[in-house]
């Protein structure tokens, strides 16, 4: 169903934050007509250089453009910004790639349907620097025909553009469990620097390692995701209890150091609660159990 | 200094827990006469059956060969086989590959010093599965010339031997701070099964976009190693306030699908105390200054 990409389709980009800015960057780098607006107008200049064209009014913006990217601080602010526009926007395909929560975004499809708007969420899974390229990946979902229609426009945002069904939401559910693990992942190599660093080891002679770690996630990811596929929670390569005597060294080896421990401690407590239920023998991924019981605090 | 690979050189595996196992297995897979020793019998028998030779007691075994591997559950277990055996131990290369503290990497070196046994820590960075192949990473600190001597005899134990200094201390200080890593990014992956499970989305339809994730962080772990060794805390590219409110987007979706929020929690609290701080405009490395600090609750 998808076209060759045509870089005369004019595309209007609203918001120009760091995100917003990349996204637009992209299209003007692709040879598109590209139509933006920012709340304050200093933002655009780089963009206009480039050929870009500045709007006064969101209006304005909406006008010049079948298709209409909107990337803000939150839905709160995209909706803000839409509202007045909601009659203009009527007929056109409005993608709205604000990093916001499931309901949020299910709210913005019903007000979309509401205004006759060809809706699509999406979430950009990588960061700015990575924006336009072929590797970089883009969630979609809500409206397949805005998608199809789209799609090699879409793809000059990033190579990798998933459509996840019609269910507007499904973009941000993606969006929310994909950074769960990049944010806690994060965390984890910033602990990981600090403990280096408190024995003075130079944070790049010791980074080449943790590669090693990165690269044993994603065929760990695919098991863990077959046994829960399957209801099974093996233990037969790797057990709870070991691994919680190995956080409690870390926790140990950090509280020495006067380093924070307060995620590793977080984790273990959901090891500890997991062979308090019974599940010692079980893999690392038996917490799932406790992952789905409510924090404790709320 | 290293030699070819001389599959003649006798080895001694001390304890055969899973991981021991594997390390046992991967010195029989190589050709190496290999003698194991466990405290339970049951646990030599597939090997023995590879060809390894199961002694009786922790001196036979050592006495059989000039390299002994030891890796039990932690430095307690592992002195309290190795201290009867000291005497035997006397000019033969010990390489403990159980994982623990720095501290008690330091002691056991001090012990091994006193005995006049060449004594080399170590870590094993790869799940059990992995053991011996070209591309596993085992981390060594302490006797250079036993490193440099058994060199080629320990890649049958994972291909990436990276030898880290006369230091005993320094193969636990990389361990654990890998395994901060490692721990945290496996609960966020955790995190993120759960949250897409809660919407019903089938956890091997999903983890494919997990690998988009693992994909960015190596080069983002490379720009922190830049930054941190220079002293620059940037946020060109992302900022710890849109990432905190990223967090809350993550933890409000969490709390309403009754999915449990403590490590991301504990990450926000970074994020929050950084903001406080005064550093809102920095990007996610900004948090290790707080990583710096010990947790409130100790």
């Amino acid at each position: 169903m998808s076209n060759a990409h045509d870089p005369r389709t004019p595309v209007t980009v609203l918001g120009l934050g760091a995100m917003g800015s990349a996204l637009a960057g992209a299209f003007v780098g692709a040879g598109h007509p590209t139509t933006v607006w920012n709340r304050t107008q200093g933002k655009a200049e780089d963009l206009v250089a480039r050929g870009a064209v500045r709007a006064d009014t969101v209006a304005e913006a909406v006008a010049a453009s079948p298709l209409v990217i909107v990337c803000v601080v939150d839905y709160a602010a995209a909706h803000e910004i839409l509202e007045p526009a909601g009659s203009r926007l009527s007929g056109r395909v409005l993608v709205n790639l604000t990093s916001d929560t499931p309901e949020r975004a299910r709210s913005a499809a019903a007000w979309a349907a509401g205004h006759g708007i060809d809706y699509l969420d999406g979430s950009v899974m990588v960061p700015t620097t990575d924006v336009g390229q072929p590797g970089a990946t883009l969630l979609y979902s809500g409206s397949r025909q805005a998608f199809e229609t789209y799609e090699e426009t879409l793809k000059v945002l990033g190579g990798r553009a998933a459509y996840l069904g019609d269910d507007h939401a499904m973009a941000a559910v993606y969006d929310l469990a994909l950074l769960a693990f990049f944010y806690s992942a994060m965390a984890g190599l910033v602990h990981a620097f600090a403990l280096a660093g408190a024995e003075s080891v130079p944070a790049e002679e010791f980074v080449p390692f943790t590669g090693a770690i990165a690269d044993i996630l994603p065929p760990l990811a695919a098991g863990m995701a077959q046994d829960l596929d399957r209801g099974v929670l093996r233990g037969d390569q790797d057990n709870i209890v070991m691994e919680a005597a190995g956080m409690a060294h870390i926790i140990e080896a950090s509280v020495d150091r006067g380093i924070n421990t307060d995620v590793l401690a977080a984790v273990k407590g959901l090891a500890d609660r997991t062979i308090a239920a019974g599940h010692g023998k079980a893999g690392f991924l038996s917490i799932i159990e406790e992952m789905r019981k409510p924090s404790a605090k709320g």
